[in-house]
């Protein structure tokens, strides 16, 4: 079996990748070590920069976005018990960040890849890459029993955090992180959002919560927790009693609460590996970085990385250039580490963390309220949320 | 001996406020416990803010300062070996900061309190203050072995950070407190300085550096350098040597060097102790907060208090009002904070410090380079650095 791009991974990164090549006359295959509804069960972010919702258009596959998907034209911070609306549209010239559930994005890709016709090889079992340093990469793997084999001319590595791509090159990794003294614990629910126009931040002495959505029926709730916390500690009515404790008044008193449909407790990460490239061996996505979740950023920069590949890849089909597959890896990872930056910047502005001390908090205080009073503050948190350019 | 306020230090604090409640009418008596020699052979900060500068004018003492003070209208930063200037005139719509030792204006101030014929006893002995939460507040000091004493309205302690205003209510004071694990070493030079319009602020793998000025011909600039290095270990050559080793080659080219009038080494410190007034005794300046010199704030923020203080005052003689000196505190920690928090941001910022790790210096490097880039990111070092509103 043969193929020009073999794609590690039916995740976002991987399905866009593929769309994005297959419109470009790239031929492709799909390799994924899970089921296709194990994919689709995965519950991750749902806030897409628009130049997400851009190139989901270029895939062909923004119909049920544009239609589904709200528009987010502002976030909130909440603190001291008050509510400071952030205009991210005012804030950069019109721009804003669209809510729509990462499973259903997934489901988009996965719909218009099967209408294609186009080759994903489920439960791939045992993965391996050869020869990425040579003209012809191998990947091997087994299915149902059998060995398999596909040549190629490049891999994309968009087999996440724990998958075979970077553990492949693991020796030539330089890897960078930072694990944070908290987690979040999440609550999925169908009942109406609180705040269906906005995200909404909070910080207050209890920690960290946040207001968010799927749909206008789908809510997803987060607090910040201990590390150690156990999700079997917390009952629906402890979760939404402490949601409400984290809001303004006005907020907590129209939360409609009702049963979780998933409560899980995860913890956060900032993760960097570079660099990005190994020969023919392409690392996008969660396999190369991990932010956590506070900004939003982690599905928008598998996008970018997405977005940077895909074009290299079709400069060296088109042009026989090898310059964008050079400069895949530097490209890649300056819009990674501003991103990263601007993850663990607005997490520590928003969490409690166990040893800031007295003085700490006394300077987190002064930057939330200098952050809502200054107009150049305010643009520094909006621009980074919808997307520096590409 | 009576007066209706009595100032604790004849620094630049102390004699701004003296000088615009005699403006006002309102008699005051400056206590020292030093010469005023030794006040003036403090070497100490040059930035002034345009609030501190309109300040000066409104003390009437503000001439020698618009002639000699040297306008600047852009900032610089140096990283990775290339020279970012920072406009933060245009970013802040005409705002600039003027370079002004605190000697000079120390000094005009000195000169117009004498010429207005107004009381200031220098080397005041053990200085105590009683009754500051009574009516009658009293302050009782050595004079040549004798015992003095001064019963007025108010205490305005302006006697920086080791007085005796901010020990006389210890246990009634929250301090907060930061220690950085490094200090500056400084030199001052009768050379021209490298970059006459623009403060210098340099990070690279060497660490910070600063290249500010007194006059056209008085250079002053600074290493980051370890806590427990010795001044003597460092010669004007290796000095100059290092100063050059953390600058662009440009800049590294152009710098004149010349013998040191002083070399010292400064640590770094945050400090803010809440409340600011205690009865009748009110803490402005050092006495009260402590900012690293990374953000030329310190005494900007002096300033600033007075400006507070005084109009508190001036309305309390005028118009029988308790109001401003109930806010005082509240007013002026409103600032402090936000220059606290400014002053620890930009240090942390420009200096390298021992334990940030790889991923701490990657976020670094990826702050350095957002902030020349974003015009945000740019406006905010600028408005801070010119002074927020009053």
């Amino acid at each position: 079996m043969r193929t020009q791009v073999a794609i590690i991974g039916a995740g976002p990164s991987g399905l866009l990748l593929g769309q994005l090549l297959h419109k470009a006359g790239i031929d492709n295959v799909i390799l994924e070590r899970q089921t296709g509804d194990y994919v689709l069960g995965r519950i991750r972010a749902g806030i897409l920069e628009q130049g997400t919702v851009d190139l989901m258009d270029e895939a062909g596959v923004g119909q049920r976005l544009h239609h589904d998907g709200i528009v987010h034209h502002h976030i909130e911070l909440v603190f001291r018990g008050e509510r400071h609306p952030i205009p991210i549209d005012d804030l950069t010239g019109g721009k804003v960040v669209t809510a729509y559930g990462q499973t259903e994005l997934t489901r988009d890709l996965m719909d218009a890849r099967r209408a294609a016709g186009l080759p994903t090889i489920y439960e791939a079992a045992d993965v391996s890459l050869h020869g990425i340093d040579g003209d012809r990469p191998v990947v091997r793997w087994r299915q149902g029993g059998e060995a398999r084999e596909l040549s190629c001319d490049f891999v994309a590595g968009c087999d996440g955090f724990h998958g075979v791509s970077r553990a492949t090159v693991k020796d030539k990794v330089t890897e960078y992180e930072k694990v944070y003294p908290f987690g979040w614990l999440g609550v999925l629910a169908d009942t109406p959002p609180v705040s269906p126009h906005a995200i909404v931040y909070g910080n207050n002495e209890r920690g960290f919560s946040l207001c968010s959505m799927r749909s206008l029926t789908r809510s997803r709730y987060y607090v910040q927790c201990p590390l150690d916390d156990k999700v079997e500690a917390w009952s629906d009515q402890r979760f939404w009693d402490e949601l409400r404790r984290r809001l303004d008044p006005e907020l907590a008193e129209r939360i409609v609460t009702g049963p979780s449909i998933e409560k899980s407790i995860a913890p956060l990460r900032s993760f960097v590996a570079e660099p990005m490239r190994f020969g023919r061996l392409f690392l996008a996505g969660d396999a190369a970085h991990i932010v956590p979740p506070t900004g939003a950023k982690g599905l928008n920069l598998a996008a970018s990385d997405v977005k940077y590949l895909s074009s290299a890849l079709i400069e060296h089909y088109r042009e026989r250039s090898q310059a964008g597959i050079e400069h895949y890896s530097d490209h890649a990872l300056h819009r990674v580490w501003k991103a990263a930056r601007f993850s663990w910047w607005l997490t520590t502005l928003m969490h409690r963390f166990p040893d800031t001390g007295a003085f700490g908090q006394r300077l987190q205080d002064a930057e939330l309220e200098y952050l809502v009073k200054s107009r150049a503050a305010s643009t520094v948190l909006a621009e980074n949320y919808v997307g520096l350019p590409l």
